[in-house]
């Protein structure tokens, strides 16, 4: 409970966080000292419910933007659905409702009255989106529909931990309508294709894509695929999930198109989201114990700008500071000058470490001087002496570098700790010890085995390597193997 | 009822909306008619609650993000704070649960079981947020705080309206905080600019701006701020409220900071709002009996292409469109090619202008041989060929002069319908007739005459002119005028 975002009173009460532990010390308490520290999130009044701070919303805007223009560029567009779902809509696909209904906060009273229907404040958008799209739909012309929404949803959870699982969070939803099987098994592979290109190429950190199991597949699925990160401490996060919903959907909300033939045929549907869980991945693989790392792609400020104070601060450094500042701005670069007074510029550098911001340009009198900056990294601390005239590509260059190394870095450690067990007793010797990822043959058998391995070792099925043949039996019976799974203790 | 939200039983299952009610028959009818037929925004099985669409949703993107980039110019941030508000905190104000609470949805049961506090969807933030503000403000050097969210909230409202009284709406609130009541007065000021000029430069759509009564303004505010437009039928719609807080948040909230003196101090906050009901303004404005007239700054598509089929159109004709589109999309300037073929040109004509495309550019067989294009304008249908090496600019000058036109169209309809009566006979008379804005010399008297006012006319008192200084007596009465005062029945 230590982590959860039910804090104790006198944090609740406005505490303040002190020092970062250290992340070998304390991965959890790690993570929640840095989220604090660096002004991403705070705890709030309302049980489970986070706020997200400026400075992590901004994270979270150009995470927002990057993928917003991916999938516009794939065609598809945004709406906005209601937030609140009639209970009889929830209902109508079965599984949806079984998967769903334990965690739904409900709306009773409104306006003075109790209702005559109560209403679920959405968990996921399947069940309102879809009886609108059976009113849209009347044609193999109106196909595909490639509709996305940014919305609020609310799961009621008994655990909760800043950005990873909060009882509200921010995402996007996907709902698409299709004419064939194929084209909506199409789709939901373009959308794990846009996501894994999101968070590796955006916020550095790899993932391994794969088919969930028929136990851990979307309620009301035909299938579901996952993304799948490892966090330092060697569990695993899902970061994004795409469904094919067959035409199990379709036919809960009668969906259906004439096609070319004039016949009534019910279509193929799909879902898929990720959310704010992703600033929770970001922060998880790349920080360390001076604080945050982020990727310059998603940083809100790619450089800070400190003025070191000296002689002639206020005639030559600070409008040098400034007028770098506009240099770098006027190529489309993210920066910050910290001019405030009250602080020393050591104090800056390690309040801008602890907030991640990738690169750090000083200027003091000699500078000015001598028409440079220096520009120190946040990945290595390497300090390089620029030219002021050649500072934007400099700068460039230098953001990529870092972009580049961060993803290096965490892929390395993700192969590090992705390990192929003999037998289940070095699993479970591995699930003991370091965790990450464990590659298995496995013979598909859910109910007995998976239950099994998580009481005895945490671990979880985590996906299906869908590129990958298995060879021999299964690692934890004498059945011949269908599938290469992964296995990891998941957040 | 017939244009609430909640509609027959045959429109709810999805019947099609035919042709459009013309504007001068039935002004509502036309407008719900406009919302629905352009794909704005359509019925949903949750009362009171409405889908926005596609094509109503990208002119909402457009707005905000115009916003956006006009709060983030003047230093504001945002951040997303829980859906959810304990009861015991939206009473701590006690002005501002009396105005909210009647209309108040309650989330009642959660994850199973009863919640031990009813929680309130969020009808507005003010005490969430300033909760939250208490425990970040200390000092003087945490101020000011410019926060602002993009959010959803829920109002219950007895009857609906597309846009323009939903139970759910978008919007974005700013909530800020401030060391004096001067800052405080400046930031309510300078927000309440920022809302003009977004709405008459970028929407088209010209305001009165001025200052609430104290009857009618917002529950818990100092000073409340409106921006009045008036729209087609007579009827005038706030469209943007900016209020100075004084410090009776910061009081039940205990937002409390260190001044520079080391005393301890009450802050002042402020909170303004936008939301989507800006697009039932745009829709009102600028509308005509063939639908939508969408102002280019925030048109989904500026230009339409419709290519002509004809001698060698796939060959010839088809590429010179999509070459045309490349052209345009390089500008900047957001283009649809339709090139549908189950459609005449006629058709797809009639279909844009009624989804409101400020520009429509034909293209056919003659066209391309001449190197050419023909621009339509859809405010004035004027037709003029441009030669395609000079489309660009010839395009961005159309689309300037078609969103000036807009603009002088609505302020000279405004200017006409503002009207002065010399007593309240002529006021009735006005209010029984083409309606509009009236300006009158009032005394301030609000607990008798607004209400009869209201009674006799179904006016009601939308502000009062800030700089203009009242002659004479009152309209209403023998007392002396202390403001000038702007009346209209509101929508």
């Amino acid at each position: 409970m230590a982590d959860d975002i039910e804090q104790s009173d006198d944090e609740q009460a406005g505490g303040e966080v002190g020092e970062i532990t250290p992340k070998s010390e304390n991965f959890s308490r790690w993570y929640t000292d840095v989220v604090r520290r660096a002004e991403l999130a705070d705890y709030t009044p309302v049980k489970g419910c986070m706020v997200i701070r400026p400075y992590g919303y901004a994270i979270w805007e150009n995470t927002r933007d990057r993928l917003d223009a991916r999938l516009k560029a794939t065609g598809h567009q945004n709406a906005y659905f209601p937030l609140f779902i009639p209970e009889s809509h929830l209902q109508r696909e079965a599984e949806h409702v079984k998967g769903f209904a334990p965690e739904v906060a409900w709306v009773t009273h409104a306006g003075g009255h109790e209702l005559e229907e109560r209403l679920a404040v959405r968990p996921t958008s399947e069940a309102i989106i879809n009886s609108l799209y059976s009113k849209w739909v009347r044609s193999w012309r109106d196909l595909p529909i490639l509709i996305n929404q940014w919305a609020n949803v609310v799961r009621w959870e008994k655990v909760t931990r800043f950005f990873l699982r909060t009882t509200e969070f921010l995402w996007q939803e996907g709902h698409t309508v299709h004419a064939t099987e194929e084209e909506a098994e199409e789709e939901t592979l373009r959308i794990l294709e846009i996501y894994r290109s999101l968070i590796e190429d955006d916020l550095a950190v790899p993932v391994i894509t794969g088919l969930k199991s028929e136990g851990e597949k979307f309620a009301g699925a035909l299938r579901t695929y996952s993304l799948e990160a490892l966090m330092g401490d060697g569990r695993a996060l899902q970061a994004g999930t795409t469904h094919n919903l067959g035409q199990n959907f379709a036919k809960a909300f009668n969906i259906r198109f004439e096609d070319k033939n004039q016949e009534l045929r019910y279509a193929w549907t799909t879902s898929w989201g990720v959310s704010t869980r992703l600033i929770g991945a970001l922060i998880m693989a790349h920080g360390d114990d001076q604080g945050l790392q982020l990727p310059p792609r998603v940083a809100p400020y790619q450089v800070v700008i400190v003025p070191i104070p000296g002689k002639h601060f206020q005639e030559s450094v600070l409008p040098a500071a400034r007028a770098l500042q506009d240099m770098l701005a006027a190529a489309g670069i993210r920066t910050h000058l910290d001019d405030r007074e009250e602080h020393t510029p050591g104090w800056k550098y390690n309040e801008w470490e602890l907030r991640g911001v990738p690169l750090r340009a000083e200027i003091g009198p000699r500078d000015v001087t001598k028409g440079q900056t220096v520009l120190v990294r946040r990945d290595n601390r390497e300090k390089v002496f620029v030219a002021l005239e050649t500072v934007t590509q400099a700068v460039a260059e230098l953001l990529e570098s870092i972009q580049a190394g961060l993803f290096e870095r965490a892929s390395a450690f993700l192969a590090e700790n992705t390990r192929v067990p003999s037998d289940y007793d070095a699993f479970k010797e591995i699930m003991a010890g370091p965790r990450g990822f464990i590659e298995a043959p496995w013979c598909g058998d859910e109910e007995t085995e998976t239950k099994r391995i998580q009481e005895e070792t945490s671990a979880t099925l985590r996906c299906l390597l869908t590129d990958r043949e298995p060879e021999g039996d299964c690692l934890f019976c004498d059945k011949p193997a269908k599938h290469v799974a992964i296995f990891a203790k998941a957040y």
